[in-house]
């Protein structure tokens, strides 16, 4: 059991628009996703674009400690209100897992300020996460590296900042490398980018992504630090003497 | 000499509106910023907010190397479009250096990705910045601390990512500390964060901080690193076998 | 309650020699510091220089998940079996809290590298010590800084390698800052070093003190990531086709 | 023409006792990496193992601005006295790049804090190294990537703490990937670790091999930022008042 609340946020329109996609994910990624948090232990709710605000209301942002994101095709129809309300969640202390394509998406790059580009291929070739950290929690539990037999290939420069926490550098059967997962301090919240998740390849139903997942939910919940004041301060003494 | 071309934006209201801001900066605070650099051998050119396109045209931006940026009060009048350009250029590799009250700067905020915010006292006090990172060349020249007699305070939370690399820390006598200066790389680019520089205070005539700002141009230059391609790409070797 | 097993060292001379030091800390630093982990739930125990193997036995530290160091005068006595010992266990994954002047103990500086100098001055001023990370777990719990009326002062520039995560950034009365809580991984192990605490000031009696001490703790804690081997390995496929 | 004075290390025993290496590397591997400072215009000299005090006297690095570190089957025989005069020098400024099996040299191990273990293969195959900095100087000149055809394979877990700056990550065909460009910060000094460079493959005649070393040499250089100094120094005001 677990006392961090997470929502699952999908674009969910390859699902419901896409035979082969549908096939993988009958009933959407985020229910696979959810699904694994459940089995940790988590209090999960779900959320899609489709959804009146895309179901990110603030009464649903309210409950939710951790948010995960995945989109591909659509992050030019997520609202800018509704972005606006998930950024200011962020540096108020909400974490944010961004999945797989979510590296595009409007909240990610607001938060990196950069462009999120990367090299692509669909080729369904073998990828190896090593572990570049392991003293860090998201590597709970894992073995040295996790490997997923066929995987869409992400590859370098991944145009971020660099990470604060290099947690997991990707390697690819066709020849390249990328930093697959990357950890980041904004505000008083965290974020996690999370490289695998594909949706065509059943990534989300394995145990060990499952796991990262649930560790990155757990190091990303918001903490109880001090709530800075920015506004005009008074001196400590009497500056006049 | 250096053949590195700085253009020194400014918004120009204060120095033209409050006469005890003329009385220090009379020709504007991009004039003494120039000055600057000129002494030093740097082909150098101004813009401000009130002309064309904030004077930060496409041709002029194509003969800079590096921007550096002072505003206050008008924000929020610098055109999005203008600001599109100016980040564009960032991380196409175009040095940013932020001065002072620029820390909550359209360009700076919208490439850190946070709030930017900080604590404020406007009472003369004096500063110390301490040089925390003596092996950075931004330090060069520099003895332990630069004190600057008489400067508004800005205190900590500031409100940014951590710094990549963080070159000053600076005392207030009032009980404030603040990360100073602050180094960060985003894209191509890189941008210099540098707090010294209230309007009612001849800062930027000192020998120290005019020192200072040319290390940071010499550290923001444009590089020869290569320029990353973001695209869908072949494997090395055919991944069917 | 937490699962953390805290070893408390101390060097634990000047309070048996000197009256002044025996007057705020009767029974030693350490059980100053071990009494605010009892009362938060940690099962703790203190060794000293003094006794053999300095206390940190291998079969004391194979209880030990975080091990908390407080030395001063006598650095050099330390054995380098017994420094070579705690350093493979952080290697390892125990987590190291080195307080105060410990800055200059063995165990620290071989893990750092560097010379770990600083400046000082024992005249009881007051520290501030902000928040510059609010989203690290070490400052749960805090205010926007911990304010100690009387401290020895440490000053910049602090020789070690830049901080991973700088959670607080000392302000003090004559003029100086410090990095004065700075993370770092290493090998699979976590240090913290922790500014306050001399012996003549009744500072680890403090509650903020000791929360952070127990936070601290809780970070530090060895994870459960996978355990690297370092070897000759075999390809993933035959690469002589 | 670069006023960076670079002073080459090896250990020289492979080419002179293993005839394999002597055909790569005739006059060892000193003389081909020296060779390509010398073409791009720096003032260089060599020294060894077997020199009297390994050639490394005070005299030598009295001229050197940035040394450069191969070493493999001898580490041991570095004498210590040695190695603090290298590791002093890099603390107070001199510039250190260490190559390859360097890894495990003795300087390199002292200014990490860490065991900088590897896993290894030699099996002379494809290497590719990925710049993941293209805003860093080491990175000017390169393209996206540098691809040796045959290397032998280092792979993570690199246990050296998180680079500062992380200039190439590798890519290599049996499976592994690692962090191959690694730039550090050490007192007022700067180390870059570099991992290509195996005694069987020809891999320092390369001059996109010699350009970073190049660029290294520049980066690494010492500055002429300020010398600290660590003493009991006097408060900005008198604080009885």
């Amino acid at each position: 059991m677990s006392d961090v609340r997470v929502t699952v946020w999908n674009e969910y329109r390859h699902e419901r628009e896409d035979e082969e996609v549908a096939e993988v994910y009958p009933d959407g990624i985020h229910e696979a996703i959810a699904e694994g948090y459940e089995e940790r232990g988590y209090e999960t709710q779900t959320a899609t674009l489709d959804d009146p605000e895309h179901g990110l209301t603030e009464a649903v942002l309210d409950e939710t400690d951790v948010l995960t994101w995945w989109g591909h095709r659509a992050h030019d129809e997520v609202d800018d209100e509704v972005v606006d309300r998930v950024v200011e969640r962020v540096l108020d202390g909400m974490g944010l897992l961004v999945l797989h394509s979510g590296h595009y998406s409007k909240p990610f790059k607001r938060l990196m300020g950069t462009r999120c580009s990367l090299k692509w291929r669909e080729s369904g070739e073998k990828e190896r996460l090593w572990v570049t950290d392991p003293s860090h929690p998201i590597a709970d539990g894992l073995d040295e590296y996790v490997e997923i037999p066929e995987a869409e290939m992400y590859g370098e420069h991944f145009d971020v900042p660099a990470p604060e926490q290099l947690v997991f550098t990707s390697w690819f059967e066709g020849g390249e490398v990328f930093r697959s997962g990357c950890c980041y301090a904004r505000g008083s919240g965290r974020v996690f980018y999370f490289r695998p998740g594909h949706e065509t390849y059943p990534i989300y139903y394995r145990d060990d992504v499952r796991n990262v997942l649930a560790n990155a939910a757990e190091w990303a919940a918001p903490g109880d630090g001090p709530t800075p004041t920015y506004e005009n301060v008074d001196p400590l003494e009497d500056l006049s003497d």
